[in-house]
């Protein structure tokens, strides 16, 4: 059998709608953001990576190891997980390759997902790869990309400037010492703004497994004794400021539900006291944590930092795959979400608070339109946050738009966020973002609903002015 | 700098398919209907207004202030509902034409959304304006705004006959003696049809704050002994006969859910007479008012009134903001809702009655292809409510047709319903409808599912036969 | 006035997308895979029709009266079941006559759907009808369609032949000796292969009305003592053996929820003992049942049954219809369900076993991108079932693509399942899904987010391959 070479070439039209005088449109409203500068506003990028500046170790290391988006669809086909890498530490060459052939060989299983359009443009655009993957060209384009990874210019720091990032935010523990982000802005050679986000949930779970330990850490990286509540809540407003210090813009909050309300201090000050003995019950645990949600919010309105509600995971769904591979493995599913009810006592307190800023993501689709386009159409606080994760995907992102736009317009839109810790994949990303949301605008323009001078201008809003606006960037 | 004069056309293709072949056949079918007369069969317009029929005061007044699709997207956009006019009793002519700038100021915060959409026909079709609102243009287009106001063409009944308005129906309490609509028939200068709609939420909702007082003045109007819970159901008899008498064809009720459950007769006497005296739970409330509910329909059975339920929203969400100005003012927000089982009750002993209607609207896209449709598609009394609120847009108009049509058919609809307080919007939302369900048609004759001669008949309906069939007009 | 003659002609480019461009390739797809054999893995028909191969006994009974999607709409239209003959056992040709008229009489209420859509293809395809139905050509059609059904052409296993049907799966109860079955595989002259599906919610739901009659006759039927629960899961596993052994490859399952939490055995034996006795309470009952879908996902891993899930349906909804012409009569209603924590126990235990395959189906869209499609993503077990009932349409269809596909790719989803209890449609329906299929990728291609080879190549694994491995034919 002839080996299989099938070209892989991205055309210049992609993801833009097809109607011919339409695609017209959309590919010059695409033409003029194209080449704006990247803000990513919220993702799990390691700041370490730009710290070191050290080669990446393989192609599949690189993009496909750590990347659940990948991972899972691979398992689904069957492929254990231990085969592609997770959980195996670092690889050798030769088990790198064999990863690189299992991405490879089950490439079809990917057909109209994002992954394979992310992984295509990567392949295309960073590595110059010409050939569609495939169990013949697999060691090729392990090969071609390799070689590519020993050169400089496929440096982290290299590529972040390649990608035209002008802000990249990480997602952080409040007790870290943003070491890292530190070196990152002390370091003459560096010019990159990378910014960290505090992300607290494990502090607000009482529920959680280790959470008497981790409110210990949170108390010795505040210095402040969190023995008590009140010593708990000024342990986390001292850290946050110490994000605020070290550049952050934003929080983030990913619990269950984002119910927010409030106890009176005394139960809070008492559950507290319980939770750090073991003995709250789940339901006073989860009222401190929705207590604590709104406390966020009171401190964002101190301390200027955005807050944005990544809510409604079911996290760690498959224990055996858990317990064996950790988190964030492929097996976090969705459940369904409520914001109207549970934001009511937050927005009633802070929702007008000049300054606020409350970004609302979600999993589940059915709010868009119900709850979060209403409640942004209504709050000068809060924004509609970009498809998230599984919607991260083209028709998932032109029904975001269909479903929020008309209720809150664009300007109470996030603006793109990547949300990942692909780094390769945030340009791919990006790009897709810029094309569909070019695509949505002529569309409505072909319909009049929209001038065409007013879709360029949103166009350019919704990549440079409006994650600024929601992110305070 | 150059005043900027740009101009504002309506496109006679807007919201029609833009694929050339299927424009075209939309295009036909919408010329069949466009000038039909308008049925409105639910809405919010007051009928003191056709009484009076005084000049509208002032160009903000007339399509601002009132108006909560508009307020509350510039409340979001930062300005403050007292700088929009709300709450200010009578503006003067400066107050007036500022609230006018800030609306043109801010028009990119529409973009996308019905209400630029709505505003932007008003001022071409009912006005003459030939330029896009911004701040260059606001006092052009607020002056000859307000030069129109003055000309007798512009009153009220003027416009009424000019939008082709054949039916209007107006929502009032069940206590109003309706001396309105009576003014109106008793008027030989006058032959539009303004009918009443019985709209009863307040005395069917114990918990509510006011509710004894409001019972005791039902008692008063109907003159019979509200004290016992025989006395209530009696009057609410008594005032939808009244109603009747006067015109209306429907009774409309908006509570947050719809369940039905019946309750053994001495429990809602016990229950009623409890709440009287404040000493009724929330619970017990709850369940007086789903009884009543199932009463409504019975009462629809004997008197002949459709039944509309408009259920979901959270009303008020923010309370700072209700205090200060009142309901209505843009922040009440959509919960989800469940039909299946709350109804089930109520359908079972009333579902097929000859001549019974139920109309379904809902807030929540899920249950259109859930459960509404399902219903609508048994029950000869059920009909699938037109998209309400924030779905009556072009893209939720399409997706509810999409979501309804395959399961109930066209028949099963109630036809445009604009349910708006927003008098000159009337023709505008209308008119969107029917470009938007021949679009809908013509794609459907694209894909071969249906034939020309069909869609054609079928546009026909659903702007004269459904609402007759569905609001009994 | 003159008789109106309007054509019936099938369009040969049906339901395949407008556009020119997007058309053609959509074309080119579905011709390769229209001629395909059919797999239906999922279904209705009475195997009795192909074991007595007699011929149907007139166009009402064969295409209108035991078919509620078709008898709800015209009962929606006013049209009493008795009319449609519904519940009146076997039709005199008048009765029938009179059937038929009513459907073409009401023929506009289709308008719009999927029914019409199947209809106007079997009166067309399988019988030759050139004419609209209508009341002008209802008796001429009526005649036609009679007359061929006296033809050995039109005889049960004609037709199966005709249809190009490669496996038939029956739906079957668990103590049915599958006699049917096993007269086709005795027949010489028979070579179909018609399978039986293994459906025991009956036997699983403690609170329905004849449980304890119905585990007493399963004890009879597998000659096990159901007296205790050992035994009541015993008869169960020797029933699913049986089916097994008569060529079932699944068993489905409709319960109004899918929770699979765990009982202890002592726990499930007591209440399995009260039952029986009639003295186990609704939430006991409940308990139980989804206990034992959770031993049925165990008896799936042990004898390779594929599980399939069919859940919430408010059954009957309307009792006196049910009373009256029993069930099946087209007033099942959907409600929400939810699938992640539901099915989290069952998965947790079996969700990575090697062979084992559960396949969701759904009549609530949301869980489609919210909860069926990632748990298809991850776990190589599940697949995403095809649209169901009221979605088995084209614009849900294309929703169901657009909302799986991102998220789960291709291969995860079950292919097409007819699901129907309307013999004739069978072809109908299969060719509207490779229709629709072939649209969504040619689409996909438009955008070129899908190369040509693999739009080929998935349409061909959407009919052949993926059925045989979600449902192991």
């Amino acid at each position: 059998m002839p080996d299989r070479h099938v070209p892989l070439r991205l055309h210049p039209d992609r993801l833009l709608p097809p109607d011919p005088g339409v695609r017209d449109l959309a590919l010059r409203l695409y033409e003029s953001v194209r080449s704006a500068p990247i803000l990513s506003p919220h993702g799990h990028v390691d700041p370490l990576l730009l710290v070191h500046d050290e080669p990446f170790t393989d192609p599949a290391t690189l993009l496909i190891t750590p990347d659940h988006y990948v991972t899972r669809l691979l398992h689904a086909a069957g492929v254990p997980l231990a085969q592609l890498g997770v959980g195996q530490g670092r690889l050798t060459q030769d088990q790198a390759r064999g990863v690189w052939r299992r991405l490879c060989e089950h490439w079809a299983v990917f057909r109209g997902t994002p992954v394979r359009y992310w992984l295509e443009s990567e392949l295309a655009e960073i590595f110059g790869v010409d050939e569609r993957p495939g169990a013949d060209s697999a060691d090729r384009i392990y090969d071609r990309i390799a070689a590519c990874l020993t050169q400089p210019d496929f440096r982290p720091r290299a590529l972040f400037r390649r990608f035209g990032i002008e802000v990249l935010a990480t997602t952080d523990d409040p007790c870290d010492d943003l070491a890292a982000h530190r070196a990152l802005a002390a370091d003459d050679d560096w010019d990159g703004r990378v910014i960290p986000t505090f992300r607290p949930d494990r502090y607000l779970e009482p529920a959680g497994q280790d959470w008497a330990a981790a409110v210990a850490r949170l108390g010795e990286a505040a210095n402040t004794d969190t023995g008590d509540f009140d010593g708990y809540v000024q342990a986390l407003e001292v850290r946050r400021r110490y994000f605020v210090e070290h550049g952050a813009t934003s929080a983030d909050h990913s619990h269950a539900d984002v119910r927010t309300d409030p106890l009176p201090h005394a139960d809070a000050a008492r559950i507290y006291a319980a939770a750090l003995k073991g003995e709250a019950t789940d339901g006073e645990c989860t009222a401190l944590r929705r207590h604590m949600l709104g406390e966020m919010a009171r401190m964002s309105c101190e301390d200027g930092l955005a807050m944005t509600l990544h809510p409604g995971v079911r996290r760690n769904h498959h224990t055996p795959t858990f317990d064996r591979f950790g988190p964030d493995t492929g097996h976090d599913i969705p459940i369904p979400v409520e914001f109207t009810d549970a934001l009511r006592p937050l927005l009633e307190r802070y929702g007008t608070h000049p300054g606020f800023r409350l970004v609302l993501f979600t999993l589940d689709e059915t709010v868009f339109s119900r709850e979060i386009a209403p409640l942004a159409g209504f709050y000068p606080s809060v924004y509609a946050g970009a498809p998230w994760w599984f919607l991260d995907a083209p028709d998932a992102i032109r029904r975001y738009r269909r479903a929020v736009t008309e209720t809150a317009g664009f300007t109470r839109t996030s603006g793109f966020v990547d949300d990942t810790r692909a780094f390769c994949s945030i340009p791919a990303r990006h790009d897709m973002s810029r094309r569909l949301d070019c695509g949505v605008l002529a569309e409505l323009v072909a319909e009049h609903r929209l001038d065409e001078d007013e879709a360029f201008e949103t166009a350019a809003d919704l990549v440079a002015v409006n994650p600024r606006k929601a992110f305070k960037l």
